[in-house]
Formats: structure tokens, sequence, C-alpha cells
């Protein structure tokens, strides 16, 4: 059994899809980062990051943070969407670290500035969204030329979207025309069934499971 | 061999310190961001996301991109510096997405508005300063507890040390005053040789082994 501690942001919904796909049993608990609840030190504890998604692993007693690191371990646990031949891996993890150092991170900062910031400033808003499109074009390439980011589907996927689903709501209201693989590449996992359950993590339809912090 | 594609950048030190630490043997190949070789079509055939540093195993002809990555690769290919008891392994894994997702992004981000942002955007180099520090201060309770970020010397401290290096730098100039755990971190792995070596990387002691990206 797993316990995930996460909430309604891009990053918390990745550890949910994986752990919905795999159809590995896990419990939701709410960590609330509009109140605050990632810096509560029972929380801290298991993410000293103060940053969710964090698990607990109750077979293991493991705690991890760290979206990234929780989505290689839940894949190895299960194995599976990471494949263990050495190339087809390290290409899995290769976008991993694409999403974790670049998509993640950059796509979070031009939210901020355009959403955010209690000013508007200019040069930080289209540095940003000038990035996130950029990535986006890099995203492109790599479709262009395999079904999905590292070939077959897999946890590289299951980090990303959540992200590029991100970037065309009204969050960042991003016109994908000039990306028409992602477009294709969002459109197939968006129609899959673990990913709509992960996706909806923490919403009404999850009340009745959610947890707390405590 | 390796195949090194690298600059003098904390990023690109990363794979250039985990290879001298392996011993294993290594040709670098110097990609000069200031003049924009990471977009030479040649490189991006390596590094579809146009950013060093970038490796060929010429063992295996695999192109690996993304340093997080390229040093799961190595460590994993030396079978040294990344555990593989599942508890320790995925401690190492965690710091090290720590390092890809946080302090690589954060601290370059204070960086660029510090340095290079050609206006002074108050909020933005206070929101980066205050996150890089906080950031610190997650380093200094770990490292209260352990000598080194997953407990022994890892890809974890490989990956996190040029950054924190370049935080007391006069990039960042940041004081360590309140972070004792971490000064005495940083002056442990200032002090290996293969350290000095990977942080030398291109730097004039270099220059008789420097190739170029074609």
């Amino acid at each position: 059994m797993i316990d995930l501690y996460t909430f309604t942001t891009p990053n918390g919904r990745k550890p949910a899809i994986l752990l919905e796909e795999l159809e590995m049993p896990y419990t939701i608990h709410s960590v609330n980062i509009g109140k605050g609840e990632q810096f509560a030190p029972e929380f801290v504890t298991i993410s000293p990051n103060s940053k969710i998604p964090a698990i607990v692993d109750r077979d293991t007693d493991l705690a991890i943070f760290e979206s990234g690191a929780i989505l290689i371990y839940l894949a190895e646990k299960a194995g599976k969407l990471l494949p263990t031949e050495t190339g087809e891996r390290i290409k899995a993890i290769e976008w991993l670290m694409f999403q974790m150092a670049s998509v993640g991170p950059m796509f979070g900062q031009f939210g901020h500035f355009r959403n955010f910031a209690p000013e508007k400033l200019p040069y930080a808003i289209n540095r940003y969204e000038k990035e996130t499109l950029r990535l986006l074009g890099v995203m492109e390439g790599q479709l262009a030329k395999t079904p999905f980011l590292a070939g077959d589907y897999s946890i590289a996927d299951i980090a990303t979207y959540p992200w590029v689903a991100a970037a065309q709501s009204p969050y960042m209201e991003l016109s994908f025309d000039e990306f028409p693989h992602v477009q294709r590449w969002v459109e197939a996992i968006a129609a899959r069934p673990a990913v709509k359950a992960g996706m909806d993590v923490l919403q009404p339809t999850f009340e009745s499971q959610v947890g707390t912090v405590a």
C-alpha cells in the first residue's frame, strides 16, 4: 500500500497517474499548499523540501520525495513503464530529466509571472513564455520521430503530460497550432482512463477518499 | 571511451567530475555556449534540447543528454557512486532530482536576474535569492544529519556541488555563515582530487585536450 501526499498541481498529479496505470493500491492525503500545509513538521519529515508530492511505501517503510524519484521507484517496483534494457531505459530517464529540469521549472515560472506575481514584469513574462514555447518545440521535434517521448509510453510521458495540459489551460493559454505532434501526443495520453483518474486527484470525485496530512 | 560535450558551467562540470571519480577514459569536446555552438545541427543530433552537457558512449554508441541522466548512466556503467540497494539507491536519486528540479533551475534564475538580465528587477532578484537561500537551508537540514546528501558520497553530491560552489563565487556572492554543515560538505568535496580536475574542465590546463563540436 502506498500513501500519496499530494495536491491539485501538475507535479502532484504525476504519481497519481502512475499509480492508476500500475493499478497499485494507494491512499491519498491532501496537502493543501494554498494553506501552507507543506510546511507542517509531520510533512517535512517525509518531504524535507516542503514540496508535494511525496509517498510512503508501507510495504518497505520508505518515504520518498521529488516526483521524478517517486516515478522511478514505483515503475521499478512494478516492473512497468520504465524499460529495463540499458539503451531504452536511459532514453526514458533522459526525457524524465528533461521534464524535471526544464519543462516543470520553466513552465512553472511562466505561470508564476503571468498569473501570480504582484507586478506584471514584461521582461520576465516574455523570458519564460519564450522558453516554454522553445521546450514545446523540442518536444515537437522528438514526437515527430517517436509516438511517445522515449519511444513507448513511459514515466517520461506521465511526468510531462500534466505540465503540457496546464500549458493549454487558462493557466497559460498557449496555442498548439505549431506543435501538431505534441497535440497528437496530448490527445493520446488524455484518452487513457488511468490518466483521467490521476488528473482528477483531489477533485470532487475523490473527496470521499481524502485523508489529512497528519 | 566516452565523448563528453561540455562547457565551463555548473551543469557542464558534473559529468567531468564523475568521469574523473570513476577514472573512466574520456575525450572533451568544447561546446561554447557563448558563441551559440549548442544550436549547431551536429550537436542538436546528440542533445535535442540544445544544452550541454551531453555524452556519446563509443562502447555502446548511445548518445545521452541531461546531466542527471548522464550521471545515472555512468554510475551504473561503473557500478559506483549510486548504491544498488533499493532504499539507499532511491535516496541518491531523490537528492539528484532535488538538484535537477530545484537547485539548478532556481540558482540559475537567481544568477540570471542578478547578473545578466538587461533590467534590474528587484521582485525577480529577490524571488530567486530567497528561494536559493531556502534550498541551501533544506541542504543544511539534511547535512546536519548525514555526511553527504544521501548518506555516502554519491552522484547526488556531484550534481549539487558545482551549483553550491557557484553560489559562493562572485556569480552569486552568498554568505554561508548560516549554513555550517553545507560549508563543511563543500570543503570536503572541494578537497577531492577528482573534483578539482572536473571543476577545471576546459580551463587552461585542459586546453591541449580540447576538440571541437564537429
